[in-house]
């Protein structure tokens, strides 16, 4: 039996991040990573598979080439078993690996609800599976009618790309909520991004319940709960994952009510020399420390990274999930971090908000000037910034990161009124119309407003 | 005499802020801002009213209309003199305004050095002024050598512009510094900028200083120290401005020994009813406190926010600027926030440095994907981020300004490391690539390394 002084379990986001993380850390230490997957697909970039990637042999995380780079040994295997005791792992090959310090970064499965007729063929779920998305995508090239249930950013964005390149197909999203990514925006964003895909010759099921797949063997519509059924010879499920803990489990790990590995805020196991991060681990809150549901790449890194540097001496602390997200849709970024208005108001929060939108350019007619819109979200009280939402130019990207860093700061609009930016002509917003700063000031404005009525 | 409770001597970048700002905060209090251009040029936005944007006349910020909107009240008229005791300021046409607080943002003056020959005609200034700047372009249109003096910001941005809508146009920059850009950028980056200037066919005159301007009347050619010439019937200075600050100085307002009106942290004067910010105030460093020689309209902008919210109760304090730039050169962005490895070096700080290069999408084939590097400094003690800069993809001109909020909050390598950014495929960085996390890991291991040798 090998001895490795640290094995990562998992070869996506989490688990290369964490082995890299490991290795620039402990530079000294032996650092292994075991993946199912030779080839791993970028998470993310899956949708973009279906469109202007063109295979998802073009989307791929190159893992081999950046673990032996940072001096991680990894194997392609299934580990099928730990050993807490011995401190070992087992691989579907019978073999035992030694650990010092384990990392668990087994993911999540995409959920299929077990509606009836769902496992009838040509019904797809999102998987990181490069041969099953070659088999969705070459469905696809087959079918007329394409019915994605959820509408979420992969149900908006596997529409969207598979429009894109396949524009005689008919492309329907079914989804519970009464919004298109009603989870992520406020309303106003939802209904944008809703006009956005309609005018692409997608149709939208909105507040529409699946009752049940129907067909002879292969999928041929999708019965809805109110008795309507859309055409459909391919469907794609696109209504969230759930933690893959099935190994930590086994191997008498807390797992908490919601299947997810439990964790503590160095990412430590109830087994303190076992790590989990990445979707498999439970998380919570930035803003209140309840339990968040959220699974994203970006916060599986954070996540790996905190695991892989805490491993033989505890330096990070994770400090929560924010919720940083973005998209494109048409020509326009869609981009959150933290609350958006309303769950600011469903926790409890009185909130202010301030609202800037300006050009990218300054003056707008520099080539490329495109709107970019602002919304900052503040705790009344202290008008410390709690959520922001981005629309418009795709510098929103970034700009979100630069949000997202007001927000882990817990700067006040004050801070952020105040703050330095830089600005030019063709790259951002004027100085004295730059959106991130004029949204702080119109929030500090509305504050004392308020004041003013309520004295 | 009409009394307004809030007057602002400037129209640009810090005047207009300053007075939109101080009816923001006070909107009971009635503001006067008294600027002395009807037309009120971009200042960043000069250089591209040479070349993309094609006239002065469409590079104006829309100041009556911001000014209304906000409910401040406009006058374009020429202040003449303060009187601090009566509380009144006098405008050229004899007319006396009283006031209870007074904003100076009288900005500044290009400076041009009195070589012999300095005052032939076609040698030009960059002056706010939109008259003036239609000559010039006239004159630029006639012209067949340009020379500019001076490789900062405004050289580099007027050369090329000047070159890419004048093909035939010989352009020459004449620069006293070893490298274009200097004193903003490291050297690689400066080389970098060089090479791309050089391949449009500008050419360089480094380490080169200007002994007189030659010519019978109107300019010929610039005389170098070295003896040789440069033909040009057209020269443009851009070497920088010394601030406005006459009007100060004759009301007997304290003045630094650079020659701009001293504030405190709170933008007030020596007379506490006046204040002053922008190019005419005198500015400290954000990193040790020492006077800073910066001119920035985004450091106007943020000094006129302090200002105009300070003027009847104090809220908001200047923590000192950190100077953050950008500029596109060729396809590329260029962006600065806070001190170079060599200034930091240079103030006496111990640094390391991370770096970190990856596409601005994900996976690299995405449409629009181009390289985007961010290099970061820290404090090598306490990890604290003292600078960054950023070149490659445009999306680096918000990035820049993620990295100006984690200096501003003095973040740590680790909090860097750690922090939750948004990612997606058409706007950014993979999240495990991303640039600024990664940056500030490669900082770290950097810092461990060094340790382990001092051991």
């Amino acid at each position: 039996m090998k001895k490795t002084d640290v094995i990562v379990i998992g070869g996506s986001a989490a688990g290369l991040t964490a082995a890299i993380t490991a290795k620039r850390h402990y530079p000294n230490k032996s650092v292994l990573c075991i993946r199912q997957e030779k080839k791993v697909s970028i998470p993310c970039g899956i949708p973009y598979a279906f469109g202007v990637v063109g295979t998802p042999e073009k989307n791929l995380i190159p893992a081999d080439e950046s673990l032996a780079k940072s001096g991680v040994d990894s194997l392609v295997g299934r580990v099928v078993g730990i050993d807490r005791d011995a401190k070992t792992v087992t691989t579907d090959d019978g073999a035992r690996h030694g650990y010092e310090r384990l990392i668990v970064a087994t993911g999540s499965n995409p959920i299929v609800p077990p509606l009836p007729g769902h496992d009838m063929a040509n019904i797809f779920a999102i998987r990181k599976d490069v041969d099953y998305l070659a088999g969705v995508i070459a469905a696809l090239d087959q079918a007329k009618g394409l019915c994605i249930v959820g509408c979420g950013f992969i149900g908006v964005e596997i529409a969207e790309e598979c429009k894109r390149l396949r524009p005689n197909l008919k492309v329907n999203i079914v989804e519970m909520l009464t919004h298109c990514l009603q989870l992520v925006y406020d309303e106003d964003f939802c209904l944008k991004a809703e006009e956005t895909l309609r005018k692409e010759g997608i149709d939208l099921q909105l507040d529409a319940k699946v009752a049940a797949f129907e067909g002879d063997g292969k999928v041929e519509r999708v019965r809805l709960a109110d008795g309507n059924a859309i055409e459909a010879d391919i469907v794609i499920v696109g209504i969230g994952a759930a933690a893959n803990a099935e190994l930590a489990r086994e191997a008498g790990l807390e797992i908490d009510n919601r299947g997810s590995i439990r964790v503590n805020r160095y990412m430590q196991t109830s087994d303190p020399e076992v790590f989990a991060c990445g979707d498999c681990a439970d998380k919570i809150s930035f803003f209140d420390g309840k339990p968040s549901g959220l699974k994203l790449a970006s916060i599986a890194t954070m996540e790996a990274r905190i695991a892989g540097a805490n491993l033989f001496s505890i330096s990070r602390a994770n400090r929560g999930v924010i919720g940083v997200y973005s998209t494109v849709l048409g020509d326009s970024a869609f981009a959150v971090a933290g609350l958006t208005l309303k769950q600011a108001r469903d926790k409890g929060y009185n909130v202010v908000v301030g609202e800037a939108e300006s050009s990218n350019r300054h003056p707008g007619c520099m080539p490329g000037g495109t709107p970019l819109r602002v919304r900052l979200v503040f705790e009344a009280g202290s008008q410390v910034i709690i959520g922001g939402q981005v629309i418009g130019a795709k510098s929103g990207g970034e700009l979100i990161n630069a949000i997202s860093a007001c927000i882990h700061q817990r700067m006040t609009a004050d801070d952020i009124a105040t703050f330095q930016t830089g600005t030019h002509p063709a790259l951002t917003a004027s100085p004295i119309a730059y959106q991130l700063v004029n949204a702080a000031e119109l929030a500090i404005a509305e504050c004392q407003k308020l004041r003013r009525k309520h004295r």
